[in-house]
């Protein structure tokens, strides 16, 4: 790899096979040189879970594209890459495009947003991108400016050490999406719907489903910003109890 | 169950036949109406991973003691709890004893925190229990008044929304214990160690070891306390980017 190119680091929580991560890892290549690390099996909703009471494999899957495939989750994804296949510490790990919205209390769930958090863990400025659009369908290619933009600015900025940009976009008509605003995350809850799938004599078997509520119409949350036509920028801190000063991320932000 | 006694709903990350685990609800039972819903098999270092990609079951185990396993994560052990098991919504939600540690970074990856948070996040006081032993042998006996004094103070005082108390016991003889303190997360690192199993044609397998390293000598924080035999009480915040006022739990502190 050439010296003077940033090396960075392209995970996601679906795998290989995603178009979300097919998009970031092109955008990146024209930005440095790139390492990519995927699950080999959808690993949404693992959170920062990592793989304690088994071995996890990784493959190589297209040695002319640096691209790998690992048993495990995103965060063993993340943890591997540095130990195993990464020459050196990258100088940035992105995740995701993910293909469904990671505000509000889905960040505590989402694979994509704690597959970035260890790698700032790791000490790397990590960002992790997710789009409203559930669907493998939604064309990304108008997002590429934008990501290309916010990554060259974080590679010569910098993330102050134990904060992860959690980023995403609105499910709209690129050409209505007014702009890029930092936020905080807006309060929201799950409300569950166990479905009965299966009944023996000792267990009852339940798939899990369930629908989001958002509880907040506070002005500058990222579900209010999302709502309104903005990408959010949601600083997040890898300490649970340490709070994120988001005026050193205002210059992040941009009205299109 | 009697209308004027609390419900308190039990949980872990390693199963009903953890010691830890049954002391917990041994001490609860002298508070309350209880009910545990634990995992089937050793979910520790799940984060806040819940199940999507299959079903998940419960089953009763112990009718008398309202015991329940669940085959899915911790989280998973509460949300089903929730919405299957408990009669009503609970007013209290504790989790572990844990036998580990899960202090400084440690909190990202705890099952067993994350288990109290998903309590949390569904609107009830909830409280994580670790002790830094390892050891399943390890007498937990000597913490019973601790542990109910501390859940009969917060079932009088509640938590503030979005707040779940981490606390931790040090490990080392009960009568050396100095007392309980209020803290700050302690920064800290693990040095992983993939160690190669197998190796085939195609696929290097791995097994994730590694060391925890903490970095702080800086008072007051979970880290030091439990270096200095005190027990920490670190309150942790759902929302990443929402700093907790320490101050408000300022009255479980404590001198032995």
């Amino acid at each position: 790899m050439m010296k003077n190119r940033p090396l960075i680091l392209v995970v996601n929580d679906d795998g290989l096979d995603s178009p979300g991560i097919k998009v970031l890892g092109n955008i990146m290549r024209e930005i440095g040189d790139v390492v990519v690390v995927a699950p080999s099996l959808n690993r949404s909703g693992l959170s920062h879970a990592m793989t304690l009471d088994k071995d996890i494999y990784i493959q190589s899957v297209n040695a002319n594209h640096n691209e790998y495939m690992c048993s495990g989750t995103p965060v063993d994804c993340v943890k591997i890459a540095f130990n195993k296949i990464l020459p050196r510490k990258p100088d940035l790990c992105v995740s995701g495009i993910n293909h469904g919205s990671n505000h509000s209390v889905n960040s505590l769930y989402s694979g994509t947003l704690h597959g970035a958090m260890e790698g700032s863990i790791q000490g790397v400025p990590s960002i992790s991108f997710s789009h409203l659009s559930y669907s493998y369908k939604t064309s990304l290619n108008n997002l590429k400016p934008i990501i290309k933009t916010i990554c060259s600015q974080i590679l010569k900025h910098k993330i102050p050490n134990g904060v992860t940009l959690n980023i995403n976009f609105p499910d709209i008509n690129f050409k209505q999406i007014k702009g890029i605003r930092i936020c905080k995350q807006a309060p929201g809850y799950w409300v569950e719907d166990f479905q009965i799938t299966k009944k023996t004599k000792q267990k009852t078997y339940y798939r899990l489903a369930g629908q989001f509520n958002s509880v907040s119409k506070m002005k500058n949350t990222d579900s209010w910003l999302l709502a309104n036509q903005y990408i959010s920028i949601l600083p997040v801190s890898i300490y649970p109890d340490f709070s994120v000063d988001n005026q050193k991320f205002k210059y992040l932000e941009n009205d299109f």
